[in-house]
């Protein structure tokens, strides 16, 4: 059982991600006036010991002096975060590779990473007295979303493409949310966000918050102590909205800040399905920002069905200065990853964690990867909730 | 990291559950000549210090002095176990019942608790040279074999009814196992094998091989660790094969025997589908042993569907010698308990485990269980599996 420290956030402001500009973070914000996502900084100047963790339940929330929540109380937890990093021997030794790693987060309450940004961000709506929430999602986060809502007594709308699986859209109803089928992608439900959403609604998209991406970081952080504060060479990442890297790429500047790791940071690599691969095409032309990508067609992995990222000049600045890459994944050999890692490892990976799995096979094959480099793949989720995409 | 131990297991050997003969421990084993399951049997007259579990990783095997597995390089692991126990501090207020907990086995690998069982077995059956597996499953064992078969290099036989919903089915399939769809229920599923075993296919049903129970058994230690080495007076368990319930009931035997935890132990409830109960039956009706239930009807909760249990008179004993109880929950009432914990708690139980909260709720309102009183309810798994029964 844990014990409930006295430990304080170390959180300081809200900053545009953009021009640095401080913004009020006593009031409930959504992105600043360069329509650009807002980060949150922490005074890190007075430096803090590593061993605070020691004894913290093995959950995002140990970290809590990197979060911005400021009373606990109004922290609503699912237990999210703490997820395996898995040592993947069995691959490795079929590949060559003797440190490949899995950071699974398929254990995740409601079953995904997402879990990590809402709980933060619902978290932290409460504290600054939202009630009602709005979000356009892919499936996975609208989940995620009712869930900590139904904890925290706040009402929860939620706008799903109509062809997402069944799993998805069911399991916001058991948890009470008001769910809307739309007609379209993602892009398509935060546009009929915008036509129905009443005043009250706080809206809670990818990147619209500052929080989501918090929760996120927990992922980097995570990953680091779990390789004894060592950065792995490469981190491999599905990027739909993006959170998740941008969140990592944070983590590992906190930490070389507060000296818990060296200045070594992972080449930061994004992965997309071919049928919606903005970042992937901006990447390949040297472009600061992605261009929304109208192309039709479906893919297995819902998470990647995302046309135009808010947070794409800092997705992009990432993959830049990491020296990193990015590259897109067909949906046959999302289908084949996931195949194999079944039966090399045991583990069923979400179709997105799947595209991970065959964009690090490439890397290794083009020599963009050396074998003894340390390799952390992310699986975004369950594929339980996906089944309904293979049959 | 896990620094390896050399902690060695105290397991001794193998007894008949009915008659006390001892089988030869090194030899591949089923069940004994009375037609009654074998329990592994540990020396513990030398003592065990609690300490040692300091700093061992939270899985499953931290307890490995206590597990049959004599070694560790056939430990086929994927991280099962260390599953949370959450204080359900919203329902409990909402009922008056301040000291309910729930054992949530939905972040397990392959989404259930079958993980622990055939982590178990498959391991063992891997130190005892055994090649090729077989199984009649409702589901998640299945799904469960399948996964430590294929990291085991495995060859494993699926028998599974037509009617469990595709998840199950996909995910052996993915795995690497051959699944063979049949009429009937499990019952049938077993009696098919029968008929098509090889003589090299090593069957993993119930409680026909020793060691599914011994990984089961992992969820006691783990809930008397969880709340500080106390016994909780009430625990509420869906019962199909019931092989954790008697597993759950040896963890406390061996926990008094080296004094790891007193002399008091829970209640045991058993929990069984109003469809399916032959163990409810049994009970009301004060008998030693349960006649097969051949009612027709199907469930929601696939893992209730066993007409007859193998373990039914190690359980029905356990149930009589705790003062425990055995009830049906009917399919309307599993709907119902689903979508409560949904928005009290922002949990997604399996219908079994709506079936025990619901179960909960009648014993409170009888006043059987005191308002008072500590109660740790079981949920099996995940419910993304079991999405195609909802709709």
């Amino acid at each position: 059982m844990e014990t409930l420290s006295i430990a304080k956030t170390l959180y300081a402001d809200l900053v545009c991600s953009k021009s640095g500009a401080v913004y009020d973070k006593n009031r409930v914000q959504t992105y600043s006036s360069a329509e650009k996502p807002l980060l949150a900084r922490y005074d890190l100047s007075a430096g803090l010991e590593r061993g605070v963790l020691q004894g913290r339940p093995w959950n995002m929330w140990r970290y809590r002096e990197l979060l911005p929540l400021e009373d606990e109380a109004y922290r609503y937890s699912l237990g999210e975060g703490g997820t395996p990093l898995f040592h993947l021997k069995r691959a490795g030794r079929h590949l060559g590779t003797p440190w490949l790693y899995l950071k699974d987060e398929a254990g995740n309450p409601t079953g995904s990473f997402k879990a990590r940004g809402l709980s933060m961000a619902i978290s932290k709506a409460a504290e600054l007295g939202v009630r009602k929430c709005v979000i356009p999602t892919a499936g996975n986060a609208g989940g995620a979303m009712s869930a900590y809502c139904a904890i925290a007594g706040m009402e929860a709308h939620v706008y799903m493409p109509r062809q997402t699986p069944l799993v998805f859209q069911h399991e916001c109803a058991l948890y009470g949310a008001k769910v809307t089928l739309v007609d379209g992608d993602i892009s398509d439900c935060a546009r009929r966000i915008a036509g129905e959403r009443q005043p009250d609604w706080f809206d809670i998209s990818t990147l619209k918050e500052p929080f989501r991406l918090e929760g996120k970081k927990t992922m980097g952080l995570e990953i680091v102590e779990q390789l004894d504060w060592q950065a792995p060479d490469v981190i491999i990442y599905p990027t739909g909205g993006g959170t998740g890297l941008i969140g990592i790429w944070k983590a590992f500047e906190e930490l070389e800040k507060l000296a818990w790791t060296g200045k070594k940071k992972p080449r930061m690599v994004a992965v997309q399905a071919e049928v919606c691969s903005p970042i992937v095409n901006a990447f390949a032309a040297d472009a600061k920002i992605a261009a929304p990508c109208h192309q039709p067609g479906t893919t297995i992995a819902n998470g990647l069905r995302v046309p135009a990222a808010f947070g794409d000049e800092l997705i992009l600045d990432i993959l830049y200065k990491s020296g990193g890459r990015a590259l897109a994944v067909s949906e046959e050999d999302m289908k084949t990853g996931l195949k194999e890692v079944a039966r090399l490892e045991g583990q069923l990976l979400a179709p997105e964690g799947a595209a991970v799995w065959m964009a690090f096979r490439r890397l290794l094959r083009e020599g963009w990867i050396q074998p003894e480099e340390r390799v952390v793949l992310l699986n975004t989720g369950t594929l339980y909730k996906y089944i309904e995409n293979l049959v």
